[in-house]
């Protein structure tokens, strides 16, 4: 091999050799997402890369992520198969450069009206897995006002196979995760529907959990044990008897000492999973109260775990604004008072404030409020 | 650069990118320790390669593979961090060529001694993820008496990279997967316990029907599909009240009926994740009968899932010699005389003969043994 052309192809191999790194380095689909739109534009030097994943069931490509101030309308778009370049790249499965786009009736127009950019030039590969179709890269306008080579496209398909092996690893990760956690929310609301009168409510304390956490600005690892967390809450309550569980009326004072009982029992279920200490917290300590009057430990303070903390709140919040049986739950407005009332006593200041802030931006909505607008 | 510079950078780059997208291709850790060991004496020229993994809770190094007919000794040995040279290399984080390792007092002799295998060189590099410690990858003797150089330390350290990254989405994959699992297992066991009677039904039935699964041959995504089916397999009980769950006395008819629709009750709850379409049909057919008189649909042979005939058959042994608080449970020998009786009536021949063979084998234990060796 002459030397220009090793150190051409050894300029190729390290590109993708850095892009294999970067790319692997995550199971979280977006970072892929995006590094793969950032490395486009490094690998075969182009103004910008675009990425479109296939969506099966709809038989279309769609832009997960588009940057910039027109990112929003790009994001509408969707293309049939065979539908403009990226569509027949999806098609056909077969790379394509297109040096003037305007010269190619397969070009799509509409996302250049719809964003004001100017495309000039397009290489576009298919992203490829054991097979199946995962989506298309495309870089789109070379830069220097030069064209798109075979050279760039062979590069361009490396990268595509990189690019397809990261994203169906972070797919397969994120489809397990979705799995497990709508399985057990499937399980607890199973849980739930023994007592006739409480539907809804692991749905809604999740739902209110995740907005506190927003408003805090917690981490996604975080959020995600906050999901799980207050998923689980009340699972314990598959260990109480049907007739407490159900009963109509107001609970006798032996009675509450069983129901007292589920954090504990949900806490033994769940000690046998060997990975899910930073989610048992929550499910055992839902019921403690700021002031340390509380159970089943009669915790204070910061001693409370933060995801029981906030499950706290969002329990009662709920448990005040549903209809039992018994009474009529309560308005939200009163229930909000209620709430305030508490702050420094049963809750902690700052998980209220958090509330009472997602709870003003509308994330809060209460089953009364639920009811009105026929949702779940 | 000279050409000869670049042709050997060229040859590396294109040694680690293969490597990479080898490593990349599967999230399963055996195939990644398979794989990474091959790779090594490529990579490095190197008569064996090797693969430590670090156990954080002992902190130790173990073999999880060692290939060769001394395999089975060599993955006995575990290697406390700071002994032998993999156990050095480990608690320094940095790699290391020694080449004559008899002159080398930190070599850990008992290997070649219990293996037969002799040792003369070694290369060893630490697999570290983002300051975590994952374990250490070994080359031992360079081939062609040779000596490993500072190119082949190099070259290494740029794999044992790739592998880290490789083996820590495998990790994550699995810890995942496994948590889903127990979760599903511990929800399962909770819902069974509301029956005082049916302890560990869960556990064996999953047992059982893994054990046929491994008569049947059949591969590991197969296998991940029968165990969550047979875990699930009798959740619809959450819906069924307790006075028929824990009854004493057999059922009445319409007490039957009830209880009949555990399967449809599973569907119900299951149906509602994304995923899971091949688990549930477990959990909905595992009471249909192979001559098609069984419930909800009245399926015949082949038209009953897999995955259902194969619970059909371990759910019922387990019923029959489970102790009951109106009979004990039948002899092993008088229950699998039963199920025999059953071959093409109630049950498919073909998992009848599996089940059988799997018995023998000592692979079906049931709950008077477990109970007679103080077993669960």
């Amino acid at each position: 091999m002459e030397n220009n052309d090793c150190l051409k192809e050894l300029e190729r191999h390290k590109k993708l050799l850095s892009a294999t790194l970067l790319l692997n380095s995550s199971l979280e689909p977006s970072y892929i997402h995006n590094k793969t739109i950032e490395a486009i534009t490094e690998i075969v030097s182009a103004e910008v890369g675009s990425l479109l994943l296939y969506d099966e069931e709809k038989d279309e490509l769609f832009f997960d992520v588009a940057l910039g101030d027109k990112g929003e309308i790009i994001k509408k778009i969707r293309l049939k198969i065979g539908e403009g370049i990226a569509g027949s790249v999806a098609q056909s499965r077969k790379s394509l450069i297109v040096n003037d786009v305007n010269k190619d009736p397969r070009f799509f127009r509409k996302a250049d009206e719809q964003s004001g950019f100017v495309t000039r030039s397009i290489l576009c590969s298919p992203l490829i897995y054991k097979q199946k179709l995962l989506g298309v890269i495309q870089a789109i306008n070379k830069k220097g006002n030069d064209i798109f080579t075979d050279e760039d496209l062979n590069l361009f398909e490396s990268f595509a196979n990189i690019v397809a092996i990261a994203l169906e690893n972070a797919n397969l990760y994120n489809k397990l995760k979705e799995t497990f956690f709508q399985t057990s929310f499937a399980l607890a609301e199973a849980v739930e529907k023994r007592d006739p009168y409480t539907g809804g409510h692991v749905k809604r304390v999740t739902e209110y959990c995740l907005a506190i956490g927003e408003e805090l600005g917690l981490d996604k690892e975080t959020m995600e044990k906050i999901e799980l967390s207050a998923i689980l809450h009340d699972i314990g309550k598959i260990g109480i008897d049907d007739y407490i569980l159900r009963k109509p009326s107001p609970l006798e004072a032996g009675e509450i000492e069983v129901m007292k009982s589920h954090p504990q029992i949900g806490l033994e279920i769940l000690n046998k999973v060997r990975h899910l200490s930073d989610i048992v917290v929550g499910t055992f300590s839902h019921h403690e109260k700021y002031d340390g009057t509380g159970y089943p430990k009669g915790l204070k303070g910061d001693e409370i775990p933060l995801i029981g903390r906030i499950i706290a709140v969002c329990d009662t919040y709920d448990a005040m604004t549903s209809n039992r049986p018994y009474r009529k739950g309560l308005d939200d407005i009163i229930a909000i008072e209620e709430i305030k009332k508490q702050r420094g006593k049963q809750f902690d200041p700052l998980i209220v404030d958090a509330f009472i802030r997602a709870f003003e931006r509308g994330k809060i909505i209460s089953q009364n409020k639920r009811e009105l607008n026929h949702e779940n």
